[in-house]
């Protein structure tokens, strides 16, 4: 967990207020849920391997024999036992939570942004905080590629609003994942397991993902079925045959021949439909708004590979990629399944986060550099009316101003004051109003 | 806890924009700490009644010997041995906190923003949330009163951009009370005790203030010393005559006259001298930046039964006031001997609150006029790309624009728009582009 010091927070809430400005032009509405859920809700097995990592909170007012009665069991400590609530470990859970409550008062198509921070017990590493803040949004309540157009729209304006521009998307279907698994042989029960392997084909490489799967076979080269082993030979050869095959990954540009040419054949005419209009929609509303790229140039790669890890995926997944770095800004995907689990009645939903800590990260510092930052340098013995009221008659014309007591070492001061935004500097003597100083530039 | 919904999450962040804008404009930098902050810390006894209130985060990888090992205890339960982190309560001792482990990367003098939810095991009652958003400044470093000057100065202005003119501060100091209870004859063992009781003066009353004081003697009428009951009758009768003395409470305007005439005679001119350059400074200030009620009509007021709870307060103390509600907006005061409880080193510190829960309430809903929000309404065929290219182009023209289906009831969807701050709309068909829309006003 860290603090944040005010050049780091500035820049941090300068990205959250580009990103909140963007996506409520879209049409998104930003909400807030309290950062304690019920613990029953974090545990109910949509969250993953996160769900492990949520901490708990301690039960009010528990007697010292309901505390031991939660550490009788020698098959485990009864957490539940001990806790009521826990700290959100992700924004989609509290989501699903918050659509199940308030339906009612929101519009048959609810879009909804979600800017905060969530905190997993996760061993401390470079690159990883305990609490760190997610930006996502969600559309829930439509089952058609409108709103995976409207999400991939919203974000790549959003990216390209932060100073961003050249991300691209890449872009599959888990029916499209599912249909070809089945064409390759493999079964439904094998499917998850294959699922994990192929999700880490860009860290250990096609030759990898074989491997891995011949791997979990049983010695005699058969599938084991469901926990006993991996995939049926049969359909690893098949799939490695396609894996391997010598053509190049990126198929561009989007639209139905290259979706076509990256799965196997015969992929079924539904789900190749939706992918490309989602590509045609996107790329007409970057026309329309008059990016360069166009129609024809649309940041939108096809992927036959791309998985994305949780488990509620239902359709269309999405992951952000951009030049500069090569790990993901973001992802997301449609999850219909979900909201039913809270709500008792099945809801289209799809989603896509902005992984806020790498951007973050990634942009440099952009100081509001229009506005009017001065130190307003003075003398110990400086009457505090006279002092305060240069100050009041800068502020209101619109500065924003800094007071330091003159120091030994003015010019540490400065670089400091530079470090945090301010652009100018000036002394203040007495009997001095604002119209009479000097400010000069801060460089 | 509460969810917000769009409506009321808009006017938040609004209310939190202008607040953050103008102390940053008034030199005050905004920080954050994290949620959690280590439980000794949280309950190192600087955070009064609060600390009792703050939720314990459950220790991870607790076995079931040292569950059962922190319930051993007849006297209570060891919480401590269940937990090392805690959900803050406030964000005094998380700043005192952040200021030991930073100074050496801050500035002589900090003045530090801090905008962020606090956490309270409170019953729930109308008003009371468990979880509420707390808006501090402090200035760290400065033991002068150009540090109050600047508080209330900014603070003053902050109230005027959220529209609320009009709010006035009543002032005190903590070193005025105590020489004032000095003269009355109470000891120095019997003050904390009698400053709870004047605490209490808005609530019961004068007379009910005499009545309880003199409740808490013994029987035969004499002090009893600490933890035996009350202060002596000699000191409540001078203070009796001194509270019911025929005289206004209204001490205006400003300045040394009056706060004279507010304190019994013979205040130490030090104390005296301090409120009254505070005074000054504020009203220099405001003139300066043009405020109507300038230096004869400075929103101050001399209040020499303010206490404040806390305490850790040693001088200046001050609560804002509004004639709107009959309830404090706010309050703060110097605090110099708490920095040093985890620094070592004891550093002047001065603070103020802004009741972000009580002020956001206060406050009409203030939808960003300025801005063309519209609502884009369209027939369940249109072609996706057609559509999401006609809201690309109205969104990048600057509008905000939200896609409704046409549904059976447009007068119902299009309010719904209107309380989440959409301005017209515009019904959109095949083939038509941004430029053929017939734009028409919400109302």
């Amino acid at each position: 967990m860290r603090d944040f010091l005010p050049a780091e927070k500035a820049r941090r809430e300068r990205v959250l207020a580009v990103i909140r400005d963007r996506y409520r032009a879209h049409g998104f509405d930003e909400i807030e849920t309290p950062v304690m859920e019920d613990y029953d809700r974090l545990h109910a097995g949509i969250g993953g391997d996160n769900e492990k990592l949520a901490f708990t909170v301690l039960k009010r007012g528990l007697d010292a024999e309901a505390i031991v009665a939660a550490a009788a069991d020698p098959a485990g400590v009864d957490t539940r036992a001990l806790s009521d609530l826990g700290l959100r470990y992700d924004l989609t859970v509290p989501l699903a939570r918050f659509y199940a409550t308030h339906r009612a008062e929101l519009g048959a198509v609810f879009r909804s942004i979600q800017m905060a921070p969530v905190w997993r017990a996760e061993r401390p590493q470079k690159g990883r905080y305990r609490q760190f803040v997610q930006c996502d949004i969600d559309i829930i309540g439509d089952a058609t590629g409108r709103a995976e157009a409207e999400l991939l729209t919203a974000s790549l304006d959003t990216l390209d609003a932060l100073g961003l521009e050249g991300g691209s998307i890449r872009i599959n279907d888990r029916r499209a994942l599912d249909w070809m698994l089945d064409s390759f042989g493999f079964t439904a029960e094998e499917r998850p397991g294959v699922l994990i392997t192929i999700d880490k084909l860009d860290k250990i490489g096609p030759a990898g993902v074989v491997t891995t799967l011949r791997q979990a076979q049983g010695p005699d080269g058969q599938a084991q079925g469901p926990g006993g082993g991996g995939p049926g030979a049969a359909a690893v050869d098949a799939f490695e045959k396609f894996l391997l095959r010598p053509q190049t990954r990126e198929y561009r540009p989007y639209g139905e021949g290259q979706i076509r040419k990256a799965l196997p054949e015969g992929a079924p005419d539904a789900i190749v439909a939706h992918l490309v209009a989602i590509g045609e929609a996107v790329g007409a509303a970057r026309a329309a708004a008059g990016s360069e790229s166009g129609v024809s140039g649309i940041p939108l790669v096809f992927d036959p590979f791309l998985v994305r890890g949780m488990g509620y995926y239902t359709g269309t997944i999405f992951e952000l990629a951009h030049p500069s770095v090569d790990y993901s800004l973001g992802g997301g995907g449609r999850y219909d399944g979900m909201i039913g689990r809270f709500l008792g009645q099945d809801v289209p939903a799809v989603g896509f986060s902005i992984g806020f800590e790498r951007i973050v990260d990634l942009l440099e510092s952009t100081e509001d550099a229009t506005a009017s930052a001065i130190v307003l340098v003075h003398d110990r013995d400086l009457p505090v009316a006279e002092l305060v009221a240069v100050k009041a008659a800068l502020v209101a014309g619109g500065a924003r101003v800094r007071l330091e007591q003159r120091p030994k070492n003015l010019k540490a001061l400065l670089e400091r004051a530079a470090a945090d935004g301010y652009t100018s500097f000036a002394s203040v003597g007495a009997g001095q109003t604002a119209g009479d100083l000097q400010i000069k530039p801060l460089d």
